[in-house]
């Protein structure tokens, strides 16, 4: 008997989904172009890596990245929780993360809680036009540190 | 001379500001009615406290605040960086914090880097027909500790 093919979800919650995934596999593949394509470029976007001061601006935020990315060698996540909302043009996700970072003297192991705001903008066609539509795009990360142990679980 | 009166500022920046006064001065006032009349009252908002679990839903959410406000004798904040961004019927509002919390026996002083949620939503008047309009109302909370020292300003 033919089963018919799952039929993809294209919610504006999948779609906030599939942009946090992007955020993971930037981070995972330690890719500065691909923080380029997920972060929208203003001066007003903010970002908290864990136990530091809040960065403001592409400009601070995209400088940070090159630096966790020039001094690791590795990046690897296992994620948990994921929970997102979405609330007209504007999403927000959270979750939890164990992150090992290996680094060229050593590793290093956190657990860490995450929140990612979205906002969606609309994308031009390219100049064949193709492409086009809307795009959400990451405008605040603030992760920090949680006590280690185990993952905790949305209750 | 006559001075004009200053005139007031109100944008939706501004209103946004003032919501999250309010969230400080619930928290230095220990008050879980001010607390009620700020978070909107849905399975889906949001909270994490300094090195806690997330916590999902109006309900656990106001617990924490009761267990918070029960151990504890009095909190005192000096606040810093505040910063805030509105897209529409979103806003988020970014900052640090030194709190110094008393309890029965001694006290805890922590910087913490904060960022609150809030979404904008109608408000019917009173039986009277007074009020209405419209409220920011808070969704999600993420308080996470900084290491101790100067606070970080926004550059």
């Amino acid at each position: 008997m033919a089963t018919r093919p799952a039929r993809k979800l294209d919610t504006p919650e999948q779609s906030v989904r599939e942009a946090n995934h992007r955020f993971y596999r930037a981070l995972a593949s330690l890719s500065l172009a691909d923080m380029d394509a997920i972060w929208l470029h203003e001066d007003w976007v903010e970002c908290v890596h864990p136990g530091w001061d809040m960065l403001l601006g592409w400009e601070e935020v995209r400088a940070s990245w090159v630096r966790i990315f020039s001094s690791t060698q590795r990046m690897q996540m296992e994620i948990h929780s994921v929970w997102v909302r979405v609330e007209g043009d504007v999403a927000w996700v959270a979750w939890t993360e164990q992150i090992t970072s290996t680094f060229e003297r050593g590793f290093d192991q956190a657990l860490v809680q995450a929140t990612n705001i979205f906002v969606r903008r609309a994308v031009p066609p390219d100049a064949e036009g193709h492409g086009g539509g809307t795009q959400w795009l990451l405008v605040a990360h603030h992760a920090s540190p949680l006590p280690a142990g185990q993952p905790p679980q949305v209750q």
